[in-house]
């Protein structure tokens, strides 16, 4: 448990700097800066300590809170120089995912030694911050943007399974993985990379069936 | 714990189900599918168990996780043959209210012997899943709809409680408890049964107000 | 572990009204008011009492049940005698606000010892339960509103926390804290304190950037 923390820490701070540009893009005071920013930093690792019924990991270890408030007070000096926060808020939110999505499945595989449960901690940890995000500043949630991105969550989760399956040390089987979910989740947002979308028709209002 | 766990499966089916059906009315991609089937199958049962202090029931048998993923595979390759997902959403979701307000109830008087627990546990179990299918999928919550929901979620739980309270064995009091939930729920959704609601005058929106 | 309980029942209560209250802006039936009453009222305390990892307060001592079917029959009876819901609403918020921001506190500092676990468990205790009740109800974050909120929680827990530290009784610190939790959010509500919000531009929507 050494340096495969560096991905945790990276998750949260990244996490935690889109949770401050969601505050900024509604313009919202400097706590609603913290609040965001540690909301959307430690809401996936505490679903995901919670699920696993280990400590939660930043009531154990405080240091994660203070990198909450320091990306929050960082965003909240600088946001303004930034052309496009949203699209700065997705790049983050990218990387965010892909450091999660390794330490999110690591943290299952250590816990339960099961790989079904690393794919769905891995998944869980890289997105839930981002969809309590979304859901606390009342924007679309970026689970329903066209292009990839739980794929991303599960190409990371499942590359790190594989690999430290497979026997490789854990920082290279890390290190690997996380390449795998950015680069797929990078296409995406690149070059608007998709699976083929659910070809029927979408749904009609409830107004509309009754 | 043997014969009750067909509840549990079926709640879980059947709620899986009903968020591949909202993936399907959004057109997400089929992992979107995945994801929301799993996050509406095992919501509830996941929320109960952090609750009650138990282990997350999906992770202790992965098998869960297996039925969550077939079920968004059979809606993902039928929906299209389907005249109105959401009024199917609609009655799969009764299915799965009635087995989950049973199955919530049963387990919370096992943990903790206390029936107003099992009431709480059982209707917490019951809409948990939809609330959050519903907040994912950016939709209007079930819970709002005029006709009766909770209400149904209640009458299960409690008609298990007391049918269990009562001596009946435990497949005969979880059977009966069902149908009456699903009874009360179809009533609804077929004859539009609620009860009286508030009457008074809806909120203003905030804006109005100030 | 006495007289403080107050401020825990003092918090379930108001924020169970102020459950009811949303509940009746939304014109639901008798069930939905002791649904949203209940949600509101030990939602943030749930959080709390799952991330500290001790029992859930409500599953130890069932009173809390009854006290917001209790708060949710009160307001189903008499919610239509007040002029404004929405404004009722967010003064008993306040009351709630300030109370959970004080039991939250000092139930992290007797579980963990740190004081910065005090001050985000007597934040999140605060808030949550607020959230869960306008995610709900399809209304607008209380959280996005300009004036100042997520910091009179902040300030409640920080001054409990300090009081505690330099050796106040309980009782004193506790209502010390409450009044000027109590006395920022009303002077917010009052006067409409703000602090100064960031002052950059409010985002675009998502269409518009791509």
């Amino acid at each position: 448990m050494d340096a495969i923390v560096l991905f945790d820490y990276a998750g949260v701070a990244v996490f935690a700097a889109t949770g401050a540009l969601a505050a900024s893009r509604k313009e919202l005071d400097a706590m609603g800066f913290v609040f965001m920013a540690g909301v959307t930093g430690i809401g996936g690792g505490t679903l995901r300590d919670l699920i696993l019924g280990v400590p939660v990991f930043w009531v154990v270890n405080h240091d994660y809170i203070l990198v909450c408030a320091a990306a929050a007070a960082l965003v909240y000096f600088t946001a303004h120089l930034v052309e496009s926060r949203y699209r700065l808020l997705l790049w983050l939110d990218a990387a965010g995912l892909a450091a999660y999505s390794v330490f999110g499945a690591w943290k299952g595989l250590v816990v339960t030694g099961s790989p079904l449960v690393a794919l769905v901690t891995g998944v869980l940890t890289a997105t839930f911050g981002g969809i309590l995000r979304d859901v606390l500043a009342g924007e679309p949630s970026v689970l329903l943007r066209p292009e990839i991105y739980v794929t991303a969550a599960l190409a990371g989760a499942g590359a790190f399974t594989l690999a430290d399956l497979a026997g490789l040390p854990v920082m290279a089987a890390a290190s690997i993985a996380f390449l795998v979910a950015f680069a797929v989740r990078a296409g995406a947002l690149r070059f608007g990379w998709r699976l083929p979308r659910y070809r029927s028709r979408p749904g009609r209002r409830p107004e509309e069936i009754e």
